[in-house]
């Protein structure tokens, strides 16, 4: 079924969403070919008529995989999970996997869409404590629950999907000025990731499109 | 695993999110049992620190089902759907479940976030015309994928868990004036769908906590 050739991802280096495929792909041991989609200049190039054609929605990412195109980070990366071998992405036990796909989602329907560009561009002037108080609210509910479900990582002991979906909107927390000590076990499950290398290599810092001036 | 009590559904009439859930059961053949909790009557049910202790986010729905609780209605779907017999929520092929998910992540990360209550309160006197807006936004992408996925449901000739996301999301788009007529596809699956028990048992006109004034 899966085809031979090598993943497409279009992508921005400061996308949380395109990162967490990046760091999927890196877990999973996969090549892939990133084409980059600068959200930004010229009023962003996932407006193009070109780009809506692989994702009408005009976000990153979206990935070009075994003859289809397929957007939106989570269906992406439980694709690459259900057709790919490498270590798994969901644990095997149901009631865990259930965890690891609310805290998933609790991410990227609670908090990321509130701070997507398309999103805070129409908040206007305010965006930045727009994007600060939605970001803060959903860590006050994610740190009690992390708090219960995580062991080394944020469920149990096997790295997932949901510390996929964690060490992105922490960054982008940072960048919203969230103080993150407020959030001992988020913080801490954080530090720990950002050691392995497959959310070091995947990192906004590092990427072919990230400009010189924030490189790491 | 699964114990023999029956799952309790903490949910809201009109909530989209709760609608998802009640399709899931009533798709499955499950029994359940309603708590009602009333978004916005003194405040709202679903800030009080007891329901704080179900779900952080102060949002419907909340499940406890086999000694856990569980928030995030796509992540409740999907453990039913991993734990409970009866007809599948997601299809067998690996790209058609993509694509399942794709739907539904749009829906539920790109679309419903944005009309949800703790947002549009934020957004005040403005709140109609901004629903309205990103509906409208959601619903131009979702057309022309939706043309190439569909057959009678939203992927195909089974029901799935986008038709699960879809249906309420409609629902939505009515309340905020969206002029569904624009988008033919949507209409149809619809349509198709309302006529469908699982879909009529579960509509918000006729639930436990529905007013007698919008009670079918």
């Amino acid at each position: 079924m899966a085809n031979t050739a090598k993943p497409v991802l279009h992508g921005y280096f400061r996308s949380s969403c395109s990162w967490r495929v990046r760091i999927a792909f890196a877990l999973k041991g996969m090549d892939y070919d990133q084409v980059n989609v600068n959200l930004v200049k010229d009023g962003g190039q996932q407006v193009t008529d070109q780009y809506k054609r692989l994702n009408p929605m005009q976000q990153v990412p979206a990935v070009t995989i075994d003859d289809m195109t397929l957007s939106q980070s989570l269906a992406i990366i439980q694709y690459i999970e259900e057709t790919r071998p490498g270590p798994r992405l969901l644990p095997s036990d149901p009631k865990q996997r259930a965890q690891v796909r609310m805290i998933c989602d609790i991410i990227a329907s609670g908090i990321q869409p509130l701070q997507n560009l398309y999103v805070i561009k129409k908040i206007g002037a305010e965006k930045e404590s727009w994007a600060n108080h939605f970001i803060q609210r959903g860590f006050e509910a994610l740190e009690p629950i992390l708090k219960q479900t995580a062991g080394v990582y944020c469920v149990g002991e096997e790295i997932s999907m949901a510390d996929i979906c964690l060490v992105p909107q922490v960054y982008n927390a940072e960048r919203f000025k969230v103080d993150i000590g407020q959030f001992p076990t988020i913080k801490r499950l954080n530090q720990t990731l950002l050691n392995i290398e497959a959310f070091k290599v995947s990192h906004p810092s590092c990427q072919p499109d990230t400009p010189a001036a924030v490189q790491a």
